[in-house]
């Protein structure tokens, strides 16, 4: 019996053994030794053996002898044979336990006594199949077992499906999570690409601040030694000073707390931003163009990168698939105000649009433009913050932006004041104490190029562009006032 | 008057100007339209102007008429001239101001009382310079200026220096500082790139918890709605239910908490952790090679990629290259502990190490095998976490590991206990309190893969990369015990 795959330790396998019924294998068995529970790999050995992947089993590895680590997903006893579905992250492989010269029958019982979500080492022959196998990512073969052994045991087999769903940890595991989250990872990795390319600079902001920078609603508490603090409402204010220290174009990637209390399908209590903010030299169209093309560029890569991960959400949630111009279009804020009067809804010049107004303007856009994303420019002064920049002929409009993925908002930007003196006044004008943001209109004191940015929600760009329709599902461990947990 | 550049909207520029004793030019002056303070950009226009990066100002440009935005480094009035530095970033080049055709006496006047650190652009002719200018990075060529203008004014240059050394918006603006922290992104940079390309995923995992997970010391609490939360120490929990989720090999960069009290060099109450998680095979060494290799890609693309700024902070900073091994020399515990005897130090078998142990056996380890970086395994289990992996023969040492540069740790990790019930006995046996970490515990019993891991601090690995002393000099809005702001 070579190498470690030999169930040596028995005294400890009893242990750990408790709770389930897999016995280990009589002594009179003629494949004793080709199953069976592994003691706990403690790091005892470092064998040459090479664990192939399941997505590497094709027709190209025909007749070979390889070890394959995975899951058990399914397996289905059938009279003196056992067919077994392995399962590794998106990929899985069918595998065949039968009685004959290396299997016994108490192997095959072995076999299908396996809790499923196990994991387990096998060896076996890779052999076409004449017909493809429909339920398996790797339908041209099989693994004919000849050892199989249990390298961790899945233990709470009597726990109801329900509770399961309920715990993330096994959510996670199933073909559409990890398909979300491969493709997620790809955004953050495409947002870096490009910026990095652009010449950006990557920055740490810090969470924990002292000041609450817009007013102090919504803001959570922290306890800091015999003080308190707030934890950070978004990157803001240290993107902005990173601009003032000459950084010129700078972006992070970090968490965001909002102590909001809305229950909806796109509010979460943290969530990560992608930040951007940059100095312009003349317009700030320059930056909206910069971020608009990161955006495309992340588009285009997921399309070339993730067809795989696209394709296997879409099985579970059809959707159609996402469409993008380039350039990417910009409307002005009045245009989309005639497009939904002309459909009928009633709105002031200067007021906000509600949620429903932005996905009946999304499917308005969709069908004059044929693209899922779009610029909203220049927002009425009035529904910003006091830091957006008013436009310099129109005191009631404002240098600022939405971005829109299939009708929602995914991005919020503008060009902001960086002129201590226009900042106080705009800030007395919105009635914010000035003693609480001081820090804050201090910073430009030191003299301050132009610049404008802007904050993305990545949980929102995965699902939007997936046509998934509730934030939690693009979340690992997703926060909302009602959960904390896992 | 092409462009933007006129000096359109003195009534604005009056009230801009209120602290300072610039003057508008006068009617007079034959040059009056070629200097002065700009109306506050707006994004009014957008003009067809390049403006030239200082570092794209060589000799090949000899004769060129150019426009460059920068910060007042320095200024030097002399008689009928003006010499300016101009900055950006770590670049700076000379710039002469000089009464002639272009310029008037009054020109020349209003250049030289520009306060330092104010934001100005400038259209000149880049010449030759017969002797190479020692003080600035651009040697070879200086601007001839033919027109000035502030673009935004240092309004508190009555400020003493001490005061803006306090203030890290202008501290950042150094040469150092822009070295320091473009030379991080790069780090961060470096660290996706070499983990990406060995198949491992990004994740993002939640900062607010329910449960200190390491039975509650050093921890912030947060409010949260009517009931409380606390910061994360680090995601170690969440990565390894994303090992247990399949994900095999998962990487983050984000921010870290701890509520310690600790004023010294190298600790913050908020850091930026690069954190590893994987799967392995048989042996946890296969992680260690993994993270080591990582870290050696990461010191060989930053000597590549970042020579301009290892060398403009040992300008200020005077300290001997980094200097590693391929592969990483890994010393076991106890060769350590003979190594610190021999030089008279008195240490137990199952003792941790002290910092200034842990640094002269840095200067060792430098001393006999010519390197800064290295990995110590194997310590005393007694020393480390109650989730840490006990060795599989030897009760008294474990599968753990620290990993050093220049004599400071940089990195703990370890292979982790994947078994439920090994994990309860190793708490129980540290007198944890099983009740606050059975969500912990729990999520190993769903089948777990062997696993181990490390986290690193962003922060150190800079400073120690880069030789410098104090942790706050790479973190660019640095928290401790004692400092919130800004």
């Amino acid at each position: 019996m070579p190498g470690i795959a030999a169930p040596k330790n028995q005294e400890r396998n009893r242990g750990r053994n408790r709770d389930n019924a897999m016995e280990p294998p009589p002594a009179d068995d003629y494949a004793k030794e080709r199953y069976g529970l592994l003691p706990m790999i403690q790091s005892q050995e470092k064998p040459d053996r090479v664990l192939v992947r399941i997505k590497d089993l094709t027709e190209e590895k025909a007749d070979e002898v390889v070890w394959v680590r995975g899951r058990i997903h399914t397996s289905r006893a059938k009279g003196k044979q056992c067919f077994l579905v392995l399962r590794q992250q998106q990929f899985n492989v069918q595998a065949l336990v039968a009685v004959g010269s290396h299997a016994s029958k108490q192997m095959v019982k072995f076999a299908a006594n396996i809790n499923k979500e196990s994991i387990v080492d096998i060896e076996g022959v890779v052999r076409k199949v004449p017909q493809k196998i429909g339920g398996c990512t790797q339908q041209d073969v099989e693994l004919h077992v000849e050892r199989i052994y249990v390298i961790s045991l899945e233990g709470r087999a009597t726990v109801n499906q329900d509770t399961r769903l309920d715990n993330r940890v096994i959510d996670l595991r199933t073909s559409t999570s990890q398909a979300v989250f491969h493709l997620q990872s790809g955004i953050c990795q495409l947002f870096r690409e490009t910026l990095i390319g652009k010449g950006f600079v990557e920055i740490q902001t810090p969470k924990i601040i002292s000041a609450a920078s817009e007013g102090g609603a919504n803001v959570f508490t922290v306890s800091y030694f015999k003080s308190s603090a707030y934890l950070a409402q978004s990157p803001q204010l240290y993107k902005q000073m990173c601009i003032c220290a000459d950084f010129d174009k700078v972006f992070c990637i970090g968490p965001v707390f909002r102590a909001e209390d809305s229950n909806t399908h796109r509010h979460l209590t943290e969530f990560v931003g992608l930040d951007i903010e940059m100095a312009f030299n003349y317009h700030y169209h320059e930056v909206v163009e910069e971020i608009a093309d990161t955006m495309v560029q992340i588009f285009k890569g997921l399309q070339e990168r993730f067809q795989t991960e696209i394709q296997t959400v879409n099985k579970q949630f059809p959707c159609e698939p996402f469409k993008f111009l380039e350039p990417t279009l910009r409307l002005e804020y009045q245009e989309a105000l005639a497009m939904l009067r002309e459909a009928g809804v009633e709105m002031g010049e200067e007021e906000d649009l509600s949620t429903p107004s932005e996905k009946l303007l999304g499917r308005l856009v969709k069908e004059k433009y044929d693209t899922d994303f779009y610029i909203l420019d220049k927002y009425p002064l009035a529904v910003r913050p006091f830091y957006t920049m008013p436009d310099p002929t129109n005191p009631k409009i404002s240098n600022s932006y939405d971005m829109f993925m299939r009708g929602e908002e995914i991005l919020s930007g503008a060009q902001r004041v960086h002129d201590p003196q226009l900042l106080t006044e705009r800030a007395l004008h919105h009635g914010i104490d000035l003693e609480k943001i001081k820090s804050y209109i201090d910073s430009f004191r030191f003299g301050a190029p132009p610049h404008a940015g802007g904050g993305i929600g990545l949980e929102r760009v995965t699902m939007l562009y997936l046509g998934l329709h509730n934030v939690r599902q693009t979340s690992m461990f997703p926060r909302d006032p009602k959960r904390l947990t896992p």
